[in-house]
């Protein structure tokens, strides 16, 4: 007896330490276990419990089972400044060496030295539109793909030091493994470029490249010395963002998910999309940054991007699950 | 061995009746029994034998195998009109008697009468863009599904008698389900309306909304009396046709497909797309409308679209397979 507790120790111990076995979301073992064991973590495991017992009222069909995510401040941060603005910034940096016109550009300048006042002003965000295009468009998006991939492999964030792609949340990682486990199909819905969120979404989330949906731009296809090659330009951009969330969902999925993931007021309509008048259950969360010390914290006043106010009223009577990162998340990143 | 060998033949002779055997893609039995087994038919086993084959050099990954379906004259007729140009003029003969501001418009009134040159007159095709306005947009997309589901109810093709949606061609189901039980991803890319076919294309053809990329417009989100509602308009559309094609696969798919199935000139993009320069082994094909007895047959001169010239040409040099409907397959229809 004494020999079988010892053994059982060292299992639970190993387990905990290695966390090798509550990935696998098979058997009796925790899921989930970077999520403290509250009652936010509970509506989110009782949700799925709920959908996936076959012959009760709750049941959903494995088809219908879309689970969509935000990416921003949702599956990774968005501070001290969204990650895709950093990579406009450093693509400037990195080219304007060899392109005077570049470098002369007032709003390159602008963005070179971080006035990002400059680049936000007017009701258009002009500035910000002009390098956003600079560095997303008149190039092919092989091109395109290539400068992502070369920019992931090199920044580093101010703050953690290290590559952005090494930042996803691990609850949301073990929350997204889940959801797949428990046969949903699991979307990346984000205001982010859908080209830019696929360079990397395989990788890191396991979310294939046809599973993201995003802003994207009109793309020109033409044979290039006999070669294929599209060309991204910005001719009709599409902002995957607030209304143009759930707008976004029917054109690219063609039907309404059972569980939205947001973090902020750009969320609200795709969690209202998800979860008012759904023939199916449905569950909308949002994860509240309440962690400063480990990651952020912020709502009304966030650091650049999403501000999380008129959602989080409204959670209250929609019965959505807010997440509270410092009290529900017993660990923010792998490492 | 006498009794095992009667056996054996009424093993075979059972199978044959029954067709249960060649559904399931499985084993020996032939998994595509409504093609003939000509070069066409074997260029397109041969090459789903070949990246299916693991350790080989042909071999592709699963996540990668994405084939890409025309809709109109590749998956079901478009003779005599483009089935989407029926629902159109069937929808506004319902609508027009409740309706005299409609009944009063001079493209409606062409419509019905069934001037189609007045209809494409003008280098935008304005009176059919205006009559496609009428019945594509101004309403809820649960409203369009539901009229798209009431005529798919009620409407029958005027040669074959019977609803459009049992068109659907009996050896491309059988490619289609041949295809998935391989692994690879079945998509439609199609001028036709997303909205339109997603009302029908898992009941039809097996292929979720999500994997239909076709024409669209933009839709807005709004909250009527509490509940969320998207209005279909014509803001912007998307035109998924020609060089449109690659651009909707790129946007909606996301990674470049290893088959393509096409039967226009209206394909040859995305059949390039697909084909020419990509790192792994692919195939175009064509379907080629040669039976006037059982189906339609054109090419240069098409009933209404559906123009294969061009692409016929390109075909020899880029090595497409041209399926010859007549000699190729040996049933049309499902019944």
């Amino acid at each position: 007896m004494l020999f079988l507790a010892l053994v059982l120790f060292l299992v639970t111990v190993l387990i905990g330490a290695t966390g090798c076995a509550s990935d696998s979301g098979q058997g009796g073992s925790d899921p989930l276990p970077a999520w403290n064991a509250t009652p936010h973590t509970q509506s989110i495991t009782e949700f799925v419990k709920r959908v996936t017992t076959a012959d009760t009222p709750g049941f959903v069909p494995a088809e219908d089972r879309v689970a969509v995510f935000d990416n921003d401040g949702t599956l990774w941060p968005e501070a001290p400044d969204v990650f895709q603005l950093q990579f406009v910034l450093d693509e400037l940096k990195r080219r304007t060496p060899g392109d005077p016109k570049l470098a002369a550009d007032p709003m390159v300048q602008a963005a070179l030295r971080g006035d990002l006042a400059a680049l936000l002003a007017g009701k258009g965000h002009d500035g910000l539109l002009h390098v956003l295009a600079l560095t997303h468009t008149g190039m092919t998006t092989d091109e395109f793909d290539d400068s992502v991939r070369t920019w992931l492999a090199s920044a580093k964030h101010p703050r953690f030091d290290r590559p952005y792609d090494q930042l996803a949340y691990l609850p949301q990682l073990q929350l997204l493994n889940y959801l797949r486990d428990n046969g949903f199909r699991t979307y990346i819905v984000s205001g982010g470029g859908a080209d830019f969120m696929r360079v990397f979404s395989q990788r890191v989330y396991g979310i294939a490249p046809e599973q993201v949906v995003g802003s994207t731009g009109t793309v020109e296809y033409e044979l290039r010395e006999g070669k294929p090659v599209l060309i991204k330009t910005a001719d009709y951009v599409f902002v995957d963002d607030k209304a143009g969330k759930p707008a976004g969902i029917h054109q690219f999925i063609g039907r309404r998910p059972i569980l939205a993931v947001g973090n902020s007021d750009g969320d609200q309509a795709m969690l209202e999309y998800t979860t008012i008048d759904n023939p199916h259950p449905s569950l909308g969360v949002l994860i509240h940054h309440t962690d400063a010390e480990r990651e952020y914290a912020y709502d009304a006043h966030p650091p650049l991007s999403g501000k999380l106010v008129t959602a989080l009223q409204e959670a209250g009577t929609a019965g959505w699950t807010v997440v509270d990162m410092k009290a529900d998340w017993n660990k923010i990143f792998s490492s």
